[in-house]
């Protein structure tokens, strides 16, 4: 028992870490950057209580735990903007090392379930990866409308770069993405998004 | 569905608040504090990972999502160290004002569920609610562990607290309050608990 324990709680230590990767969004009331382990409990939240959105049926358990984890490869490979264009080019063969290194820290099965989690999540195709894709979109847009779009407004960010990465997002749930559309277009309509 | 949804948004909003409560916790690597949102992400990482120590059949989904939202009620009440026996005495009274508060935010199926999910983790009796409060001693044992016990000395921490803080501790997972109790011994020896 005392080996796999090990090797659990090492993996458990590692992912402290994530604590300390910044992303480009702000919490609400105009706070400090979000981290990823922080984004990954709100969506994790947000999938209990959005299911009833979901296109088709998911099963919660494998959608939160995909949310917990799909961002660990952050640790060593660090964020990449959504609008970073050239950082999203080397963005896999980074993630992929990390992903090697991070899920190896753990016993063989539980390191291949949580990396085959990750890599469904990555390929965008099955229903769970498409509703937590939604929320992994749509959990930045709250807390930036929250924020006057503050986020969008320091980045410059175009109405065009907002719709190219949603493209699939309708794939995860319609009625959110309806909702999302709103969202985005009264931050148009205030000047927060360059209508372009 | 717009007036149900603004409900749902409102309280994802408001929970964005866990970010900011901090816990007596340190980071691994001599950090900052952690928070409750970090805190809570942690341990269902570990609910997954872990599962096979439970000593009862659990259901994880139901543990994961107990422990993302068991502490949102700090939002209103405020962290009560686990040390702080007066803080600890008016905890129930302010904590259940703000479940009131809180979890009224949802609509009222919603809200009805994750507050009956919350009382039955502080019930301490199902096997979900045991094993959930097996994680939530355990996991910030880790991070001061890894810190050479710094929480612990900066509090003067005595043993006999701590085996009261996890009396029930067992209960939740018999194989890992046998870990902790090296690990606890092992901060005795180094002098980070007192042997009192």
């Amino acid at each position: 028992m005392h080996e796999r324990l090990k090797k659990q709680l090492d993996f458990i230590l590692e992912i402290d870490k994530a604590k300390n990767i910044l992303r480009q969004t702000h919490l609400s009331g105009h706070g400090r950057r979000e981290n990823d382990a922080e984004h990954s409990w709100h969506m994790a939240v947000m999938a209990v209580l959005l299911k009833e959105y979901a296109n088709e049926e998911v099963d919660v358990l494998k959608v939160i735990t995909m949310l917990l984890i799909h961002d660990l490869v952050e640790i060593d490979a660090g964020d990449t903007y959504a609008y970073d264009e050239k950082g999203n080019e080397s963005r896999p063969d980074r993630e992929r090392l990390a992903a090697d290194r991070i899920y190896g820290l753990l016993p063989e099965d539980q390191g291949m379930k949580l990396r085959a989690l990750w890599e469904e999540f990555e390929a965008y195709e099955s229903p769970e990866a498409k509703y937590a894709h939604m929320l992994d979109n749509f959990q930045p847009l709250i807390l930036n409308d929250s924020n006057d779009g503050g986020d969008w407004r320091s980045h410059g960010v175009k109405k065009s770069q907002i719709y190219k990465r949603n493209a699939k997002t309708a794939q995860g749930s319609e009625a959110v993405w309806s909702y999302m559309q709103e969202l985005i277009q009264r931050n148009i309509d205030r000047g927060n998004i360059k209508d372009e």
